[in-house]
This record gives C-alpha cells, sequence and structure tokens, in this order.
C-alpha cells in the first residue's frame, strides 16, 4: 500500500458529494487508502476572489442541469437542496473529532452528511443537526454536540483549513495523488489513469 | 448523420486548445459533423464577474501545470504563449470570413492559429499575424487583412459573439451536443458517452 489518496471536499459542494460516491471504490481498484479532508472552500473565496459557481449569472444555470445529469450519469441520487449553499462547520467539527477516535466511522459520518443534504435535502447547517447526525450513527448526541462547540475541535478545523489553503487546494473536491493535483469531479478518469500508471 | 456537434472555444483558451485536438475525431468516431465556433469568452466576464482564470490567485498556479498534464496526457505539444491570454480578434474574424467561403478551409485555419498560439509561442494577436496566416494557408494576404478589417465580417463575428451568449456559453470549450451543454475539455469523456448512448 503506497500513499494514500487525500480526498479534499466541503461538504456544501455538489460536486464534492458526486466524487465522494466514487473516490473510495476508485481507491480500492488501486489498493490506495483515501483520506478525507472536509474543508471550506469559502476560505479560498478571500485569496481568489470568487464566489460560488450557483450565484454566478450564466454558470448557475449550466451547473444546476449538469449537476444532475452527472449525477444520473453516476446513478446517485441528487437534489438541490432548499438551503444552499451553507457553510458545513458542525459537520465538519464532527468528522474530525470522529475521525481522532475511528476514522472508519468518520468516513461513514462524512458519507452520510452528504446523503442527508444531496439525496434528503435535510438542513446539515441547522442547529438540530448534529444531534440527529449523532442518533443515525449510534453516538452519544451530548457528546457530539459538545464537541463541535469545543475550542480543541474548533482549533483542528481551523488547522486543517489553513493546511488545505496551504497546500493550494482552492476548490471541492481537489483530489491529490502522489503530490498531484486533480481539481473537480470531472477529472476522476484522469485519476485513474494517474494511478493507474503512476503518471504519464 | 444527424445534428452537428457545436464546438464553442476562444483561440485565447489552452483548454479550448486541447479539446480542439480531439474533437474532430470523436465527431467521426459517432458520424457527426464538428462545427467550430470562435468567440470571445471575455464577453460573457462582464455577466458572470469573473476573469481569465490565469490572473486568478491560487488557480493560476494549479493550472499552468495541469494544462501542460493534460497536453502530456493527449499527446500534444503546448507552451503557455509569452503573450496570454490576448484577444484573438482578427484571428476569430478571419475564421469566419473563410468559413462563408470554405467551411473545411476554416477549420484548417482555427487549426493552424491554436498550433501557431500554444504550440509554438506566437502572438496571434500582432498586427502582423493575419498575413503570415494568409500565407501558411495559401490564401492572399491583402485579402486576409481586408476581411477582417471589413465591417461585414465585424458584424458577423459580433452576431456570432451575441449568439454564444444567448445559448448561455460562458467558458471555453463549450460543446453542445443535441441541445446538452458540456463545458471543459475533461468534459470530452461524457460528451462521448452522450453520443454513444443518445444520452442517459
Amino acid at each position: 500500500m503506497t500513499a494514500p489518496i487525500e480526498f479534499y471536499f466541503d461538504f456544501a459542494s455538489p460536486y464534492g458529494y458526486l466524487a465522494s460516491t466514487q473516490i473510495d471504490a476508485l481507491g480500492n481498484r488501486f489498493e490506495r487508502e483515501v483520506l478525507w479532508r472536509p474543508f471550506l472552500v469559502g476560505a479560498s473565496f478571500k485569496l481568489t476572489g470568487r464566489k460560488p459557481l450557483i450565484e454566478v449569472p450564466l454558470i448557475r444555470d449550466y451547473m444546476r442541469h449538469d449537476i444532475e445529469r452527472f449525477a444520473r450519469l453516476l446513478n446517485v441520487p441528487f437534489v438541490i437542496p432548499d438551503r444552499f449553499p451553507i457553510a458545513a462547520i458542525a459537520a465538519s467539527r464532527a468528522y474530525y473529532w470522529l475521525e481522532e477516535r475511528d476514522a472508519a466511522h468518520a468516513k461513514t459520518l462524512a458519507q452520510q452528511v452528504y446523503r442527508d443534504y444531496f439525496a434528503d435535502n435535510r438542513d446539515i447547517a441547522s442547529k438540530r443537526y448534529p444531534a440527529d447526525l449523532a442518533l443515525a450513527l449510534g453516538l452519544p448526541p451530548d457528546q457530539l454536540l459538545d464537541a463541535v462547540q469545543s475550542q480543541a475541535v474548533k482549533d483542528r478545523f481551523r488547522t486543517e483549513n489553513d493546511r488545505a489553503l496551504s497546500l493550494g487546494v482552492f476548490g471541492s473536491p481537489f483530489i491529490v495523488v502522489d503530490g498531484e493535483a486533480f481539481w473537480g469531479a470531472d477529472r476522476l478518469p484522469q485519476v485513474e489513469q494517474w494511478l493507474a500508471h503512476g503518471g504519464w
């Protein structure tokens, strides 16, 4: 087993969601672990002067159609959530808190969050969401609620965001394989070729 | 033969260049004509509030690396031109002028322009370029120089730009198949799947 694939994504990113449904199977095919790394793409917007594509005229219309078409191609359920986009702070913190305890369970948490948001149209940024998420995962709700408000977990997530930004991660999904960065769910075929041939 | 594939591209777009090296072979595989439609992506920037990716911090660095890597994958020559980006007005006008006379020759012209710019690092926005281009294509230089300054050709190109914008074309390359729009050279695999299955 060589170095893990790093999978950077924002829980509010539909293309991140689409990639999340493929990335572990891709890793498995090449015997690569996949490290899931939620971050807030909004932090890079200050540097790039950009904003969410869904707020950009022209691109907005293309994107709504494109994501639904892309999801159909991958055969995964998808809706544009009623509340979109959002800043998925609590869900991201919950991920890192759980990852320190049980990495596999944390990945299950991330998949649950994405499904809740983009398949079931639930508001993952609402106050009550962490408690619901805990119940869905068999975790004590109070423990998760405390965790996402703890300074240690806040600091951890801030550190992860800073790290992503320092690595030049400016979009979601952003996939790093052996130091090579690939931006976008539509780059999964190139990631696959890179893994298959060890570069080109 | 069903409806042609519409291939919108900006001569200043490296991803447009990459797609241009693949699109006709793709059309041939599915017995589809490919209509090449140069336009100025800058016109859409007023509506989208965006600017060329190469001018955006963070994305700029990713993009330089990505295009070279993508070109290597496709096995096509590529350099980031010394003068980049530019507004390829004369070259685009020359295309439409020639297309009215000889569509196949116009496609050869477009391929020559892209090669001159992204393989041979020539300044396709320079004053002398149209004359050089004419010579390379066996056209009378004076005729091409007159054409790109004529009101009729200017109007034609403006009409094409307006048309692209009215269709929601905001990026380069932008490929339309049976009314379905695909943005980006990295979407060619999806274009191929769409052509193969008549949608999904």
